[in-house]
């Protein structure tokens, strides 16, 4: 089924404890829809600058992610410069800067507005609420929110919260969003508010999946190495999204499968900068690792 | 199959977010015994003063745990005040008596020798050495360490490494431990050391079994209200020693089992204070969450 994905796309600075890169591919979109591409053809809608490097747009095309809902604006792309040290568990933001994404105004082109399952990346639940204003009747809305939003934007990403399937957050985002510290508690509590479903990621911990009668665990892929955790957060999304595009299927048995699948994506993410690691890897690769992770599980 | 356990008996004042509590059971050997009691007869050997209130004695007996190891001594028991604030990580110790335990050299009594199941909890590795020197040819030893003893003892704590089957800690400790980054590489450099299984902890988000060809991953159980998160490693310990004396069968299958019923013990502990939720919680409670935790890892 059709799969559309709003987000960035930006030419990121990352440093960790294992090296520094400069200005290579990155944004919420970017590694939503490398990592969904495994399973599904993606549609993509956002805004780069003229600096943008061609032959990362050739990339694209060569895994099925269609950017007729690319626009190329006079000036800059977005880039972010960040840092991670210690356990890299957050980033240092050493320097923003949105350009042509600051302004950026999502525009659905028309034969993009029946897509079936829709991804909203993290980004102002205004600018997500246009996004589903011009969507025809989607199957699947997930949205992807943070911190930021919560403080500054509560009525509206309540308002966005009464309108989509599925929430994507953090616990910290779980219990400020309801003010209640029990995360099963505080799960129901959105769940009332509108969404099917909500996904917690948990970073190495793995994620959960809480649903009005379900609640499902997966746990982290034990990496050997972690080089950069920058976009595994949207990796999951695009896993997880990927694989329900691809199966058309959103019984909890299959939403916990996509589960598992967007971790083990994000797993691949997370052992090289940006989204070199998810240029090399494999489709085999990627149900190896899969079914190691189920194995995990299995008592 | 007979299991014993060596560690300690306390009388804990604790403050947590939901209240205060002066001189309530407590101590590795008290949670242990408890949590293990509902699988298996335990063998305790410890040392108490005597101001220990007799009747938790009683209590003692009513759940098959033997105290024909148990040394009554003049002078005070062993007594711990902690204070947890926020999201209860970790307890700020405000005072700690060592009282009679400081200096416990434990004795095993013959009838105890042939014990089969050896859990040895947290104390010094040295002491710890010396109740295996006491044990005839016991199947499985099980021993929890702390960061306190790998800083200050960590000759003594490599040998006793060397001589045990399992050894649980938690992930800062695996790294402590090994010098070592990545939980896998130190998980498996350890196995290398003598033990055939390491059993991490991750408290809320559960526990880790690796073994040299197994890594198995346990969600924690999501408890709605956590009270007081004293004595949940220990509970974790003595439920899953406990399953697997009564069912004595350390096949990987079976030891996974035990991890889960080790979570689902632990998950009943830090309900309340202390030993109070053990206290009231009967067989078919443990049965009936051990499912759930089960079915919440199910694909």
């Amino acid at each position: 089924m059709s799969l559309l994905v709003v987000g960035s796309l930006a030419l990121d600075t990352i440093e960790t404890p294992f090296g520094k890169r400069e200005r290579i591919l990155g944004g919420s979109a970017v590694y939503f829809s490398y990592s969904a591409s495994f399973f599904s053809p993606v549609r993509l809608v956002g805004v780069i600058g003229d600096d943008f490097p061609l032959n990362e747009l050739e990339f694209f095309k060569a895994r099925a992610i269609d950017l007729a809902g690319l626009t190329i604006e006079k000036g800059k792309t977005f880039s972010w410069h960040g840092k991670y040290v210690g356990d890299m568990g957050t980033a240092q933001t050493i320097a923003v800067h949105l350009n042509t994404f600051g302004t950026f105004k999502p525009k659905i082109p028309p034969a993009y507005r029946r897509s079936k399952y829709v991804f909203l990346a993290n980004g102002s639940p205004v600018l997500q609420g246009s996004v589903l204003d011009q969507m025809k009747r989607p199957k699947l809305v997930v949205a992807d929110t943070i911190d930021f939003w919560i403080k500054n934007e509560k009525k509206a990403l309540l308002a966005l919260i009464e309108r989509i399937d599925g929430l994507i957050v953090n616990s910290d985002e779980v219990r400020q969003l309801t003010g209640m510290y029990h995360l099963v508690t505080a799960s129901r509590e959105i769940l009332k508010w509108g969404p099917r479903m909500l996904i917690i990621k948990k970073g190495e911990h793995g994620a959960l999946l809480v649903t009005k009668d379900d609640f499902f665990a997966v746990p982290g892929y034990p990496i050997e190495t972690v080089r950069d955790p920058t976009g595994a957060g949207d990796s999951f999304a695009g896993g997880m999204m990927g694989y329900l595009a691809q199966t058309d299927d959103f019984a909890v048995k299959n939403l916990k499968k996509s589960l598992l699948y967007g971790n083990t994506i994000a797993s691949f993410t997370i052992e090289d900068f940006g989204v070199e690691r998810l240029k090399q890897v494999s489709y085999s690769q990627v149900i190896d690792r899969y079914r190691s992770l189920l194995a995990m599980m299995k008592v």
